[in-house]
């Protein structure tokens, strides 16, 4: 029997839905903290979930040789040494989720959604549309590849930004990060879809913003280390950001006396674009017991170097 | 030479753009209203402009070949009896702006953008999503299909509705208007993009809401006869609509007294869904132009008897 240790303050969901499903060899026990987990962690073999939870319980799992994350970002298992065992994350999730928070906020914006739907009198001025328009996408992972593919059968031009430049399907051209002040020129919209890395850190700053087309609109749904949050709110006071959405900030929860919280044109969405789906999440972990126990390459394998 | 016509309110704006083009053989008058039209209408070939005038100068003009509609609403010229005419329309410029309209409302209200718009707390609750959901269509025609196309790029099931039930690209599935009961059963989200004709009055009735998955969503991007305001606001209160979205009404102007600004759950958007692009609607009569000078079929010709 393959001992797994399940961790997740969602403990109580996943349960419910593995055990609808029929696992052979599979030895399962939940905990949703720390302490229930300690006393299980000598014998786990597999562990499964919140990625913060298991980095703390890996030094206690000597038998461990996979981890499945129940989350995109992975970095709390990045920044420990342990790097004996496979580590599987659910890359191929979140792309419909943060597609359709991308675009409801874009569509919004344009068709002044907010303002119009509590409309109370005749208005027939015109909206603005999103076809025709640049959109830059920093991260051009499966995330944000859908996005792109997404914004193009919209009649968008897209444009990535990665480490290295090189094409993605679903972009019309990709840069550097080098070279993200290039990239930056002209977009009518920025999406930061970075993840939360050394070589992440304020990519978004005054420079970068001031190279947007005058009246852009700024969208965070990666990591909040990415975006230099003051550069942001200047930004919106000079009019070169018409609207930004961050979903992600340096510090979450955001205190509710911050004045982050009545910057005029800043919408702060509290880390809800790509919400953690448990029945697809299970539905990974699922398929990749099936190959772990086939002995069979794992879905979504993270490479500890690179960091995804 | 060819003498057109152009008459429209926005007559101004598609003499700069015509103005700009070559056009050999074309001898063009503008005008803004009848009295401006009235004496050119005697000589005038070829008519260009907004069906209502054009419907209106029909009588004064013996010599009329082909009228471009402006519009996608040809509704006063097929009231005429006049049928000695080309007439053509520009149906498919209007599907992206539709799509856009559509798609922008169904994901603000999924998640929740108007409440989160100027949200003042962290508010960490999960919002909706559109993927996997069920769309209805009541009309297949361009702006329609363009519709349905863009819903299953996002991974909803599409529906839809014309008046024999055939197949259209872009729909999983289509019924006849005499199965229209059994179109929307249980569908989450219902969009009618109907033309003004009679065989559209009230095709949204309480019979047809009725068969709504409890809490489903209502767009009106049609024209307003098709949809019966009374049967939308009892559906609100009683729950059976979440919420409804109409961009057209039976009465337009809607005046400012009037209580239907105050229904809850219902948002009136002023009939800006699909607004008349004027530099694409004036490219389709430049190309109609040059096939009609070179004796070539006109596109987006329209059949007086089906009326699209």
């Amino acid at each position: 029997m393959h001992k797994v240790l399940v961790l997740s303050q969602h403990a109580t969901r996943y349960r419910e839905l593995l055990e609808a499903e029929v696992l052979p060899g599979a030895d399962i026990s939940y905990a949703a903290d720390l302490e229930t987990a300690l006393p299980l962690a000598a014998e786990t073999e597999i562990l499964f979930g919140a990625p913060d939870l298991l980095a703390q319980i890996l030094p206690y799992c000597p038998p461990l040789r996979w981890a499945q994350s129940s989350w995109a970002g992975i970095t709390p298992l990045l920044q420990t040494s342990r790097r004996d065992y496979q580590l599987t994350g659910v890359k191929e999730i979140f792309g419909p989720a943060m597609t359709e928070f991308v675009l409801g906020w874009l569509l919004a914006l344009e068709r002044n959604i907010p303002g119009r739907h509590a409309a109370s009198r005749w208005d027939d001025s015109r909206d603005g549309h999103i076809a025709g328009k640049r959109i830059g996408v920093m991260g051009t992972g499966s995330i944000g590849a859908h996005l792109a593919s997404a914004c193009r059968n919209l009649g968008l031009a897209t444009c990535g930004l990665n480490s290295d430049g090189r094409d993605v399907e679903g972009f019309d051209r990709c840069w550097s990060t080098a070279d993200r002040l290039t990239f930056a020129e002209g977009l009518d919209y920025l999406v930061a879809l970075l993840p939360n890395t050394p070589a992440t850190n304020g990519l978004v700053d005054a420079a970068l913003l001031g190279q947007l087309k005058p009246g852009a609109i700024l969208i965070n749904g990666g990591r909040g280390n990415s975006v230099e949050t003051q550069a942001v709110v200047s930004a919106l006071a000079d009019r070169q950001l018409r609207h930004a959405v961050l979903d992600v900030l340096p510090r979450e929860p955001l205190d509710d006396t911050d004045p982050l919280w009545r910057v005029a044109g800043l919408s702060i969405t509290s880390h809800t674009a790509a919400p953690t789906p448990g029945r697809a999440i299970v539905a990974v972990f699922i398929e990749n017991f099936h190959r772990y126990t086939a002995g069979k390459p794992l879905l979504h394998l993270i490479d500890f170097e690179r960091g995804y």
